[in-house]
């Protein structure tokens, strides 16, 4: 009973590690979490008082203010109040919200989907629920924090293959599949911190030479990659070899809450068994509306998508001639290679004076020595304010010596 | 690997016991979830065009569709879009996200509060943060499915205690406390399937001998209970003494998220810890300014608890005058006992038919054998509609035989 305070005896939380390091930051004003948002217009935002040109955001589609987005939102709200105060089991299910479910099928190509509250709660309820005792699941390294919780929560066993390695799922495959009652692969269409893209043909291959399940995490491909922004499963044609896809609605589609699709059997065991759509209360009435507005409009303009991969692949090649390290992104995520932490995070309070608002990313959310700054890319960026974003990185790789290779 | 088929040789999802369950129901026209609401008006909505008297929903302040309330959330729309599409911890913290977490702080009593993006996410979050491989966690055996959820994402320990049982838990407290790092009480402040309230002052109690930690889920509390609506832990002023008071706005707050307060240090260990928290969008705009709305409505219209109460006491009253079990409900929560599930379902159907809307609750929600319709009220039922339930069920309890007392 170490660390005792006069707080009944009881051990407080003010001397964790992770408290220390908060107050190390927030003591050297390099604290670059939770900036306040006075006012924003997706591509740019105002912080203390200053505009800035956001480029450490998730809105791919700049939608989130899109005036038809907006409206359904809007009108949602008039028709059907500000919330569903249930779960869509028992008494928060409305119309919309079925409706939403089968807009996403025929979007997707699968035969069935079904939106959570959020995709967090995607990921948790469906893997838990997919996963039983007796089952595996495979999963890349770098898969999202709420995929690492879901193999928390469920009852079967993980194991963990090297990032994109093949060879290092393949072993994991032969050596387990007789082992198990199923074997689930569990990937990120879009890798979230490098913006890598999932080797899914080879995962697909695999998965049949062994009779492993599929299953795909795209909240960063949704939106962004194939034709329409159907996603990773898409952009590679493979979407009937995928048996779950699971997307995310806080990104592209400027909302918030997931989906998960797949056959209609698989799906309909998912809506009866995942605690978390289960038991928690359904999507609000505008979130569900924002989410199905965003649908029609990435479907019926295409000028977003083509905005988009122009603003991705002007930012790309400027970075690349100011010599940083892209990490070989081919996505709207563009992270830059800086390795030291301490010159991360004065790089950033640097930007912020500068008017750009971008995030640190630093162990352990990567590698020791590997911390890096990510940016990313909306369709609603101007030409101009990326033009900014590139003189101002251009002085910053000289101000604080940037490497132009990893390590 | 029984049961394959001709899926690439993988077992299906088609043969789950849960399945099964699911498709019995189906082909008896029994099966009463997903029920597509296709109008609402808070207390009566709309189903397969047929109007009913809602009676099996969380909106116990009926605050989905008061106009205040919309009209904030609209504005909200209108000014920060229909999403932030990053976490609070990075990119998606507005300033009204901040501004929540200080008007709940206050309204709450505690130091520090902050707002999740669901309820669920807050006890998964806060509770696998604060309870660490040395700690125990001490739940009582009724706890909601996002606290049982969330001892399996902890890396600690989880006694369960019986229901509500201060010579059980004492029993535990005083067997374990010197085994553990920390030890943390958790319990919901109202139950959600009986309408108990927590003994919480004998709990406090309790926590003070021993040195434990106290956390409340006052998801069915918060709006309802103590002045004001301020909660379990104000309703018997024992604020201070509770550790960590955990709410939802997905049910009397009309919206979607969660909150955790407690002391300053607390909720800055849990902000910087939760990973439900971290690493998920935050609260979308209009979800933040509902809650915010309605903590004015709330605090500033009496006549909406007012209202509540009276007709919680009215309906009390009534099932009891009736002569139905209510396992001595204190709450807008009036659980009715009929025991036998089949007959539950069917006088669910029967109850639908004379457009009344309520929800069978069968084990494993409830032991084997204690099935209940579960019916709850709101601020906004009128008499005349509530008057017309106790018609109907004056009906049902003569036609399907529903027993005076539990077994």
């Amino acid at each position: 009973m170490a660390n005792t305070n006069s707080n009944g005896g009881k051990k407080p939380f003010s001397d964790a590690k992770i408290i220390e390091r908060a107050n190390l930051l927030r003591d050297n004003d390099l604290y670059f979490f939770f900036r306040a948002i006075e006012e924003t217009e997706a591509s740019t935002v105002t912080v203390k008082g200053k505009k800035q040109i956001m480029i450490g955001s998730n809105n791919y589609l700049g939608l989130t203010h899109h005036p038809a987005v907006k409206e359904a939102a809007i009108k949602a709200v008039e028709k059907y109040g500000t919330g569903c105060t249930g779960s869509r089991f028992l008494n928060g299910n409305l119309n919309i919200h079925e409706e939403l479910d089968e807009k996403l099928a025929a979007y997707l190509g699968h035969e069935k989907a079904i939106v959570f509250s959020t995709g967090m709660q995607a990921n948790l309820g469906a893997l838990s629920a997919i996963c039983g005792p007796k089952d595996l699941m495979l999963f890349d390294s770098e898969n999202h924090a709420s995929i690492i919780d879901a193999s928390r929560l469920s009852l079967g066993t993980t194991f963990k293959y090297k990032h994109n390695d093949m060879a290092s799922l393949e072993e994991l495959l032969e050596s387990n599949m007789s082992r198990f009652n199923r074997v689930i692969i569990v990937a990120d269409g879009v890798f979230s911190m490098t913006g890598d893209i999932l080797r899914l043909p080879e995962v697909v291959k695999l998965a049949k030479k062994y009779g492993a399940y599929v299953y795909v995490d795209d909240a960063h491909g949704l939106g962004v990659m194939g034709p329409q922004g159907r996603g990773t499963m898409a952009h590679f044609d493979v979407t009937k070899d995928v048996d779950f896809n699971m997307g995310t609605f806080s990104k592209s589609f400027a909302s918030i809450g997931g989906v998960i699709s797949g056959s209609k059997d698989a799906i309909d065991y998912v809506r009866h068994s995942a605690r978390s759509f289960m038991f928690s209360a359904s999507m609000p009435p505008a979130a569900v509306a924002t989410v199905s507005a965003c649908i029609d409009v990435v479907q019926n303009d295409e000028t977003i998508l083509n905005n988009l991969w122009s603003n991705v692949e002007f930012m790309r090649n400027g970075f690349k001639e100011l010599g940083f390290f892209t990490y070989g992104s081919q996505t709207p995520i563009i992270p830059l290679f800086i390795g030291d932490d301490m010159k991360a995070l004065k790089m950033t309070k640097w930007l912020e004076s500068k008017g750009v608002f971008c995030t640190p990313v630093l162990p352990p959310a990567v590698p020791k020595g590997e911390t890096l700054i990510r940016t990313s890319y909306m369709a609603s960026h101007n030409r101009e304010d990326l033009s900014t974003v590139l003189e101002v990185f251009a002085e910053a790789k000289k101000i604080f010596d940037i490497p132009n290779h990893l390590h």
